[in-house]
């Protein structure tokens, strides 16, 4: 019987549109359920001494992520566009992803605000682009926005990303097995799959 | 007619290792042939101010590589064994792969070292250790260490580190395409193989 995968994902991540798009149907296909599990990169990051993406901080990596993305959106037949704003600030989108994670439509979310910012080129800090979102999703943004910014709610998102830093997670997407295998990166999606399928 | 794709190296690169014991049955199939580049990421790290490995500089990141490496080597049927010192020292055995790139045995000679250092966990800064691979493939070492020092022989590897870094190489292994697209870690090869035989 295939046991659950963790799918942890950072909304300025451009790797993990790329999963975000594609794991429904690569898990359905593998059987495997995935737990989809919105975290923040920033306070990981700080603690290694970076104040930005690592895109932003070593220029090459970031002209090649580029290219790269351009590539494989292309072969997957997915929009993209790089937004002016990199990386951009998701902290609300997270905190909203973290009410839909407790009220069951988080992936749907997920997916709408990765299309919007690394389809489209928007900036997910902007409370308009968020409630584009939402409304496709038939949810009432106002309320959203108070359930979203509950301390509750604000608490358990810090606990996921202090969980991920514990975990040993250091970039996004991370897939993590029921037995504590970690896969880094969209190209070791299909690879944790098969491990989850097998446990 | 595929055209050819260049494989950029570094000795101390685990993920280097993974390409170099593939490569050449993949090209094969492919039908792509393959110019084996030897270079040196240690100018190029420390440009971007890193005095060692990014694995040595950030601990999470050198523990799930290694985890990674266990998982693809065992999947793949591949020894490996992560040497004490790493990363080695691997300027003698890119300047002695830099003379095989001139006399046709390159590619024997990087898996011998690959296979020494990440199969057998062997230090291939120590000259016994070359001398057991250069033997292997019925070369002699005094000799091969002469030319590997000659002043010509340093000079060339020191303009393929050059050129790799201006061509915005930050990590190896590195596959450039004739068109000029740059494909980036031992995931991306088979991505490479397929763009060449289409150009």
């Amino acid at each position: 019987m295939p046991s659950p995968l963790v799918f942890w994902y950072e909304f300025a991540s451009t790797y993990s549109y790329l999963s975000a798009m594609r794991i429904g149907a690569a898990a359905t296909r593998a059987g495997v359920p995935i737990v989809w599990r919105p975290f923040l990169l920033g306070p990981i990051f700080a603690a290694q001494g970076w104040n930005t993406s690592p895109f932003n901080i070593y220029p090459a990596k970031g002209r090649y992520m580029i290219r790269d993305m351009q590539r494989l959106c292309a072969a997957r037949d997915l929009s993209f566009r790089m937004p002016e704003q990199f990386p951009a600030n998701g902290l609300k989108a997270a905190r909203m992803a973290q009410v839909g994670v407790r009220e069951g439509w988080v992936d749907r979310f997920t997916r709408g605000v990765y299309a919007a910012q690394f389809g489209a080129g928007r900036n997910i800090a902007d409370d308009a682009v968020l409630a584009a979102v939402a409304h496709d999703l038939g949810l009432d943004f106002m309320q959203l926005s108070a359930e979203a910014e509950h301390p509750d709610n604000k608490a358990e998102l810090r606990r996921s990303t202090e969980e991920a830093q514990r975990l040993g997670i250091f970039g996004a997407p991370t897939f993590q097995t029921a037995d504590g295998e970690l896969f880094w990166g969209d190209d070791r999606l299909d690879q944790a799959l098969g491990w989850s399928s097998g446990l």
